[in-house]
């Protein structure tokens, strides 16, 4: 095993996500779980050269006071998840993660986020320009003081209303003046990818906010040689419609409606109840299917806060669709998934290619990770198989680059 | 388009699925209903010589009085699937080809199938070699009357009793005096699968009975050069575990149990309910999870016949996982489909894709169309997609090959 | 049997569920259906002098140009319903019943309703007294040419949007010289329940429009000793509601949420899809699980149009409960019912029951039909049981009454 | 409050249901949890000299090692129930209460349950009449050690397989010297119940087994003012038909077919898991429609053991009916539910109005019970509603009795 030290840098750390990628980081360091769900522990990775878990340190920007362990025994309050003896046995990872917490910012991340925030030391009235500094000093003093080999950032923050985009976004020479404008040109989300990339550091983006998802942002990882992906991790309703799609595809069937309801009790919840974060969430979700099968069957996709669920996402989706002879046949499935159980393990897969990625020395979108996302950066295919493949051809290209 | 004339001449013709497929092609042929469901109907195939709709003539081999008009009806009455319009357009064709129906034969089909059984011109006490002559004269007979370029055999009667095979059905050396015998050593089922490759024509088992699956009737196909494919259907339950089951496997899900509970009120599920022909079905269904994640999560199939749901095959499936951190989670799907209406147009897909291979020479098992089926000969993978992906490649070779 | 007839007059007479009612009682007059569904024909009943079918006339206001006979057509058409014999034999009634169709008031029904009129004869800028008076010629009318004995009005039109009731609306003094107004001080289908009640007949409304529930219009029911009943018809997730609540608070679970989904895509789905019409349905489906349990768990109702569904309602409910010791548990359902099937019969034992209530001299309230409605006329009790023990002491006294 | 001290005497008292009971009763008593769920914590109760959870000891027969800490931690590790703080809160209750535990008989209990016996100090080879002196003595001994006013003893031990009752157990005469027999003429549950009746104490039975169901129990129990109850706690599916069924009645709707999957885990799952022992099971939950609707839809009922379900029971029932017009409608539900959580406090109920009426002296069978069983003592009543009904006259009556 290599001796690399590598770090993962979490915008949001302490929601249900960041949390349980952290806890999962401490509990595969300590033995105390195995590796189910880790995708890059499938053998189709095993001579891939990924960072151990053991390699990891993990850092990260919160506006809320909470640090892991109270998110922890929240999750297990709450949602009933974590059972007491792998949280025991990694309180002193926690611990001492906590202390790499430093202040994030609230700099346009719209009302219902702002809401959340309740650390005192969280700055206020800074320009884009003075946040994006001192978020980069935080991973600079990050990285200097674990003796990290690499970090990489992941956004695993809430979601943020949608940002209307124009023509200051489309080249990095006209964005970086309007940095300095009084009211900054981008949402608080992509402060933190433009620190991130300016640094030539991996920024990984598991939200549907903007990130580093315009132009000028991609050209700035371009121009420091820095590699990027995102868009919004696909977990669960997302993931089951790029599965079944296909089938109803290659059977021929036609697709008439495509209902989804979404029911959910988590912080992450509680952002989107607010209207204007959860079209952004919508957004994403609504396209996959159309996409897939190459007509618009009428659709709707509804996600609905609902107190008492916590972390447990509920999912009704009922399907209909004509087969031969016009006869109208229906597909319902029903999803309960934990939110952060399904999203935490994927941080770490995102963490350990990028940062293979990066010491490769690829340079920007990275593509061959749209399996991971409901919106993947620089790639139209949906289909949750192809998507995969595309995973499976990268690492194959790994083995032949080695070869060489 | 073409001007040769084909014929499909169907094993259990006017059953549900033999009547749909029947019905379908009438309603094809005369416009009234469009190609949906139909899988060779997909822009993959258009470009390959595929015998359109108008050119199939259809017979078949059936025990019991019913013709295709009165199974529509019933399906009418007690389905409440093909509208009357549809079924009205096509009365014609439907009597016509009930003229080429004949007696199929009883010997060993097993007593839940003879039980329907009330043609009164059925063979009684032929041996398994006068039953194969009979009905070699009979597609004979019809290709010769109906000036048919080619003849296609598809086995859509209901499932037979497992049936255990042995050292005799390893050669056709040795299984052919066989024949002879009293206690004759095949299935009904396999008396028309060499019937029809004795006689060099294609040969389809849309059902899970034993049919050409010895390797005695595969050595009789290569010797007469046809081909054949089988077995079961894939039409529902099975079809979105072959679905499902790969995304367990790359999310690196652990399976923990997959419950399938099944009711529907057809004819197939009487001889299904009788306890020896649901084994067949079962175990075909019940192999497909463990195959393709490669290890063995607690399975349950259970077939049930429920007589008010008609053809209205209903599935519940309850799948239960493992993920990070040793959390339980759980999908449920609820299936609710006509299994004629599923299981129809495949059967003209697949006569389609076998008359193609015949005319180019191919001989064997048609391992490309293994999406079709539960349990494809020949082919281990039971991922639908990488299944699809055989079928796709099979249609590019073809391409190339044209361009030679 | 008695000899009298009676009338039963619809508003929206055309819509499915009027129209549903209306082939109902013309195949149980033929005697091509049996009674399953009707309420009435429980053998609780067996001994009060209900109508028979029989006996019974239909006529209506319609504001679209369609007849019962084309909505049966759609009806088979699009949602597969009614089978063509039933049809078929009805088709002389339903022909006769239409020339018992009267053009309806448009007069303050809301754009939703008013886009779907298509009649050509519809009043122009009529004012609500003249709308009543035009109503009540057509009642008059349809009872002189028919020689019927008695006529109820049942109230079947889309719903409209909620209507802000006033201190004018607190007595029939105060109200009545507002109908002389330029703006209507009530909704249109209170200018219908007006008219009915004002002439002695029986309303009944089977919507949550505002229709008769106002204190003036009781006011005038009991001046013109008629009987009225309401409101909106308990058919599909409201009735599921008014079932298992009672299950849960007897055996003293704790209720945290209750999210129910609905979607459907017949003419009433079209209507409610304009926001302002929806609330006035969600506003009586949301109140009936708190009112049971005496609590008020998270309660989330969805109404949301799917065209492909036509007029099979589908909901899914989703009851999220804690039991002993603090435990979260789960009970789902899924309904699939077809709304003009499930309404249909309710509208014919409603109409029974208050042509009975008014032959006996009752007056205003009819209470004991609380377990038709979803939010019933001077009854507070939402438990299914309960209301239906209303209606079983309802006849027993009855019957006390006769013996007297 | 009053001062007496009772008794809760459980038959298999460290498997879940038992468990779950004696957990709750201590942790009421430590005020850690509040009385959801348990039934004779309603409003309807809180005049009624009921005995408080403090007044309780528990003890009990057990045929295992475990005690209920043991059983705690399993349940707790397996199926994710009782948090923590509650379980820590009382483990010096069920250290305390594990004192009281003693050997039950293995005397025709059949093998499934005998597989699962481990204590070392189970007797060997005893007869029915040493076993119910052994049991009796027990009981006696457990009142006198604590001081007790009342005991109450009740069955929550696995269920056992059908047992076929004759002339000999027609009357007690007959029965008492067929106890000196070999070959006892009753399964291990009828021993515990004779014991406690014979002792003039209440006996509940809480599984399908045959305890006091047989003429010459009751004869006992009348002889020695004993009162008895049962059988078959009924906690879930079968609730769920007790309170469904009635609508469909209502509504004159008719029931096609009903289907009912239950999947689950736990011990009792593994016992139910023999066919024997099933059928038991299956024959109580297999009538209540029936006997509700008044007559005899298609009806199907399956148990199985799925591991990884542990204490989560999940029933799927799909519920067929035609409504009016021969329209054929669809009702699905999913019942997930922890069967531990759900019967524990039901138990308490029991107890607590089991000793209530010893206490006032009623004697024999106690109908006003049925709300509890799935095939209720002496009652023919399997509608939910009626049956809670008969409770709440009975509480009525208590009121009256005192007032006299």
């Amino acid at each position: 095993m290599s001796t690399r030290r590598v770090g993962l840098w979490l915008i949001g750390a302490c929601g249900g996500v960041g949390t349980t990628a952290t806890l999962g980081l401490a509990a595969l360091q300590r033995g105390v779980i195995d590796s189910t769900s880790l995708v890059t522990a499938l053998p189709l990775f095993h001579t891939v050269d990924l960072d151990e878990p053991a390699q990891f340190v993990v850092g990260g920007h919160e506006i809320r006071r909470a640090g892991f362990r109270q998110t922890v025994r929240e999750l297990q309050k709450r949602s009933n998840i974590f059972e007491p003896a792998i949280a025991d046995a990694c309180q002193e990872d926690l611990e001492r993660w906590e202390a790499n917490l430093r202040p994030g910012t609230l700099l346009n991340c719209g009302p219902a986020i702002a809401r959340l925030a309740d650390r005192s030391d969280l700055a206020n009235g800074e320009t884009a320009r003075e946040a994006i500094d001192r978020i980069q000093n935080d991973l600079r003093d990050f990285r200097d003081r674990n003796k990290l080999d690499q970090v990489v950032v992941v956004n695993v923050s809430s979601t943020e209303p949608p940002f209307e985009t124009g023509d200051v976004h489309e080249s990095l020479e006209r964005l970086t003046p309007a940095l300095e404008r009084r009211q900054p040109p981008l949402p608080a989300s992509s402060f933190y990818a433009w620190a991130a990339l300016d640094l030539g550091l991996p920024y990984l983006n598991f939200t549907p906010s903007l990130g580093a998802s315009v132009p000028a942002l991609l050209q700035l990882a371009e121009q420091r040689r820095a590699v990027t992906g995102g868009k919004d991790g696909k977990t669960g309703e997302t993931l089951m419609k790029s599965v079944l799609a296909p089938m109803f595809a290659m059977r021929n069937w036609q697709l008439l409606s495509w209902v989804g309801h979404n029911i959910f009790g988590n912080r992450d919840g509680q952002v989107l109840d607010d209207p204007t974060n959860k079209a952004s969430k919508i957004r994403t979700k609504d396209q996959v299917v159309s996409s897939i099968v190459g007509y618009k069957p009428q659709t709707l996709v509804s996600i609905e806060y609902i107190d008492s669920l916590d972390d447990w996402k509920t999912a009704w989706n009922h399907i209909h669709y004509k087969g031969f002879l016009g006869t109208k046949m229906t597909l319902q499935f029903i999803w309960q998934g934990c939110d952060s159980i399904l999203a935490g393990p994927l941080v770490i897969d995102l963490a350990r290619l990028a940062l293979l990625s990066q010491r490769r020395g690829e340079v920007g979108m990275l593509r061959h990770l749209a399996c991971f996302f409901k919106n993947p950066m620089g790639v139209q295919e949906h289909d949750f198989f192809k998507q995969f493949a595309m995973l499976e051809r990268y690492v194959e290209e790994l083995a032949t680059d080695e070869h060489r």
